[in-house]
């Protein structure tokens, strides 16, 4: 996220005052060290964005990382170096010896945006450049998401190289100018599985590629992360036969829709839905019909998920398990 | 739409209510003939929706078309069909009866959802009694669109047979149950491209084709009727050069978000976009940056309006021509 | 509330699932015994609606109530009569049996809309009929807001006649019509103070007058009720003295928003807000600055409750008690 | 409104975006002289603000104000000056130099939230420090309305000393964080009634008192502004006798909600609403009643609108005309 110290246009704590009514635990100002318009009125060097920060994140319990945005031509384009300990340190002629300090500072490190349209027009390419910066433990990460943008070639280039998916906002305005938070409308976030809620944490997650997507109502990541999402999020809430009418209401526990598409390979025998969303916290009504009475009272439905995915055109596989159940609780 | 008249859950005036509040400017009620479940306490007959929903359509200026529901298995499923004179006259034991009743009635008839899983679970065939049905002058239409489905092999029959397009809501329940309207979700339309706000009128506009679907903020229909679309709502509102970096501003003058996506051929010169949306009757800036400063005062970039739906998987091609112009107007 | 068994416009089932949809937990409807002007098409008896709508609430665990309006010229006006075992012996020529068949099947009965202008156009009187029905145990409580409207005069009467207050919707059209709710917009709504979620449990707090009126974002009762609600509201988050300055941070635990407004009798030594609003489930901020720095640890302030109307013109008291606290919770 | 150059938490140019988005004619940013809590950082001089979102006005044809608050201990307190040529030389140490100069340089200056709690903790009082800048020609107008409070006596004051009504936000945060305008709430606005759109129509307009103040869907001025206002709003859509019964449309044909409100002296031979309230560009229906069929096609019904306040707990009163007319228009 970026404030008045380069190119944004807010001051740091709206950052977090931001963050904290959004209900985000960590967030991360990575302004730019080489662009900054507003120089001539803002004076303060790049730790500053920082410095004015912390203390409201600190007490409004918001984990605030400290980074920067090396800002250079492409190749190899824009990074952002998180956990580092002097962002100054990082405002160098060449842009090896801004990496080079990163690295000694011992910063995540990600490639921003690699299909942005201004850098890279009709073509998004991976460079000679950006292969040196892997093999010199100098990219950690990939953004698969940068505010309203998906990159179907970051997603499977995060998968080949073993790097970590970002989902970032990259925002520059007051957040409620780009998102329609009251309609509930989100801003891209990385889901990060940190063992606890500590700098320290968080840091081992990004650097072990342990994290997911969440964009537009799609979560985006490895199945080993998106699988227990959504055992955690569907729970099948009552199951009533009626003859050959089996009635079936299912729960969505999650914050996420989740929308279930019916895949190949069911029984012939059964007739049920094509496709449906199951809206966040929410109940969904719908009917399994058998050609032939079964008086089975266990069914195993092959779907995907398709809002979760766990590589570019490829769905979460999901079998849903319906058995009989108890009384339909309170909304 | 449905009423208490056949398994719909509110009084036929609502949906002329309804359809006041959100602007529409006709309306068909097309009540089940061979499925009243709620026949013990509502006993009028099939063409009492109609009769009592039509002193407020007058009213409030609403064009309400009588219609009713043929309901039954399949094939050929259910249609509906429209402009009828007497409903009660289509309560036939033989499906064959009623659609031949409807047809000397003059009606306009269409399948309704073929793709719906419960009387085709895994495939959406067409019958030999569609192809009857389409001979014999009793399918004028199909529903590529119903409710929240949009059927892609619909839309290739509708190209293939020279069917009318119709997107329905086939809504039974309140509109604002099933909708939410206070964030601006709107049910699927069918656009007429009627000559005149009359039942004459948009009876001929859907027996010659005139239609397109809004569904979910898309536009599905034939170039010939997305191309004015398009052409009308998209202004270029102001083009400033500065040096090789050329700003545009767009505005989008109609009620739909317009997605524009960059597509192959343009000049490699210039460095643009590769996807924006222009939010209903709201502005966009973008900038073309030149390699090479050309100093040209017109541009013609090769887009496509990738919400605009032309057939399946294909979208509306759309060449933007920028030209230098006048300042931008308040919002 | 009303079907289509009266002059309401939906079926009755709908009742019961926009009840689930807002999270209410016990229902009532009412038709109208003398006023059904769809009796032509929907001939059920008066028991119909609450048969029609049983099953659905007992599925989704809504608690219906049987009752009828019983619809008559002022005076006595129209009156509520719940708990009814058979509405249609209500069904009579004059008034007073339809009353004393009521209070023959231990109905709980209230006079509903009191300053209705169609039957009091310029004056609200309490007739010599009301004085009657009250005596004769037909007259338990009174409609001090009916959809839209706060009755001040019954509001007094409440008090001085000792009748349970009653706060309903009296909603005809699909709840949505009438209520923004997707911004929030609540229908009015009797809290029930009942030992258990139980229909027996519901009449003995009615029938003896425990309960409050939920209306648009006010709570309207006896301040028996309304305090422990505002106790268990308001919650001290966090207080950190900063010189003569003092920072509190205050959350507000419940889904009404709370309006603090100062009263006399403050410490003159100490300056702070004249009136705050703290929105439901939110924190607010505000300084306590002192005239003179005291390095007390503790601080009570003189408010009302400006929301919570324990009588006409009457806020509920409320001191505000000030201690030094833990740090600030996620929201 | 505030920026980072004084202790608001955004860059000029969010200001005038923000503006822009509400629709907006006329901002003014009045940075805190005094108070620059990020001087360390933020190092431009008083003009900047102004310097900085200029461009940007211009470009999207919005009128932006030069100005300052002065910002001064109670009394006489915060004033803000508007049509400043060089805020630089208000920087002072005695306040009435600050004053001197602003009328120097013939700014229109206005008294700031008289009853703020932290200058005025539990009185609102007029010091004689406030006679003599009135006296002395430095101030022509007073805040009756800033941000969420409305205060009486300066109302009462407006009246009584001839001073110019104004309603600001008086915003530090970016305004979506304090106004949810998803949902429809909008910031207070001074409406200025100016012969045109230009600075010295708006300096003139100020300077002779023809405002009215847009507070929480209420208007707040004299009635020779309010009554025009009420007339253009207000039309009688369509009137139809049914025996004794008289059914009117009205529609509002403005942005404002209108609560109208039945007052005495009203012919007691007709019964109507008490209360009703019609929502912005939207129309609503309540029937006239008659005690003996009149035959009338004309009647004059005195009422007040009771969200128009032209004097402290005083409402414009409003005679509504209906007369026998043509049918309802679309809404």
């Amino acid at each position: 996220m970026h404030t008045v110290f380069s190119d944004g246009r807010v001051w740091p704590t709206i950052r977090v005052e931001e963050a904290w009514r959004e209900g985000l635990d960590v967030i991360a100002i990575t302004d730019h060290i080489e662009y900054r318009p507003f120089r001539q009125d803002v004076v303060g060097d790049h730790n500053r964005s920082y410095e004015i920060a912390k203390p409201l994140a600190d007490k409004l319990g918001i984990v605030l990382i400290k980074g920067s945005e090396i800002t250079r031509a492409m190749p190899p384009g824009h990074s952002n170096a998180l956990f580092l300990k002097d962002c100054n340190a990082l405002d160098t002629k060449n842009y090896m010896d801004a990496f080079n300090e990163a690295k000694k500072q011992g910063a995540f490190i990600f490639w921003n945006h690699p299909s942005w349209w201004n850098q890279q027009p009709d073509t998004t390419l991976w460079f000679k450049e950006h292969a040196e910066l892997l093999k010199n433990g100098m990219m950690h990460g990939i953004e698969v998401v940068n505010g309203g943008d998906y990159c179907e070639l970051s997603h499977k280039w995060s998968i080949e190289k073993n790097l970590t998916l970002l989902g970032t906002s990259d925002v520059h305005n007051p957040i409620g100018m780009d998102y329609d938070l009251a309609n509930g409308e989100r801003r891209p976030m990385t889901l990060v599985f940190a063992k606890e809620r500590t700098e320290a944490a968080i840091y081992d997650a990004l650097m072990n590629r342990r994290t997911a997507i969440y964009f537009q109502n799609k979560l985006i990541g490895n199945d080993s992360y998106l699988k227990p999402i959504a055992d955690a999020s569907i729970r099948v809430e009552r199951v009533e036969r009626n003859g050959r009418r089996v009635s079936v209401t299912l729960y969505n526990n999650s914050s996420v829709p989740l929308t279930l598409t019916k895949v190949k390979g069911n029984d012939p025998n059964l007739a049920f839905f094509r496709e449906i969303e199951i809206k966040p916290h929410s109940f969904i009504n719908f009917n399994i019909n058998e050609t032939m009475e079964t008086k089975a009272d266990r069914f195993a439905l092959k779907l995907e998920v398709s809002n979760f995915w766990v590589a570019p055109n490829k769905a979460l596989p999901y079998i849903l398990d319906v058995v009989e159940s108890q009384r339909l609780s309170q909304q």
